[in-house]
């Protein structure tokens, strides 16, 4: 149940551009709210909710440094998606096969 | 930003074990809500509510034969959701290496 709950986290907190383009910018390496904020039109405590968001999911851990918290990305969870979603690469893979198939058929000439 | 908004919906509907379980049956084969639903304790109203968060997503398609809706799994969304999640894979790649890299340290006679 613990990974089940995970997962729903994990998706849920992937379900927004912002919190993806957080992520994206955390892979360059740990960073204040201050430096994530930077880049977008929105509040530190509006980036804030997203970082608590990410780290509720495990995607992000937060530790403070001096007087600044900073976020760290956590590559685990991302793993653990990606592992999930890598178990239909063999029904897409399938699927690819048949449209092929189709393909090959459509272009024999007829007779 | 019509990719930015799948991807926000297909991770949305992944958010869910429910979900998530509906579309592994569906890897199986096409399905109606009755049969969809018989696994779960689970009215098929409820199912089916499940099933339109699938299609806004791109997840499924539906379509009509006789009486019954049959639900299809659409392959493309989980795919974009891989290659979205697979630009990490870089990331955690260095993590791991990072870690080896402290382990052998630490494995090192100290002297």
């Amino acid at each position: 149940m613990e990974s089940v709950s995970q997962l729903d986290a994990v998706f849920g907190a992937l379900a927004d551009p912002t919190r993806r383009a957080i992520l994206t910018r955390l892979t360059e390496g740990d960073a204040t709210v201050a430096e994530i904020s930077a880049p977008f039109r929105m509040s530190q405590p509006a980036v804030s909710r997203h970082l608590k968001v990410l780290e509720r999911a495990g995607l992000i851990s937060r530790r403070r440094q001096a007087t600044a918290g900073l976020s760290h990305l956590e590559a685990e969870p991302l793993r653990e998606a990606t592992r999930w979603l890598a178990g239909y690469r063999e029904y897409w893979d399938e699927s690819y096969d048949r449209l092929d198939a189709l393909l090959t058929a459509l272009k024999e000439p007829p007779g």
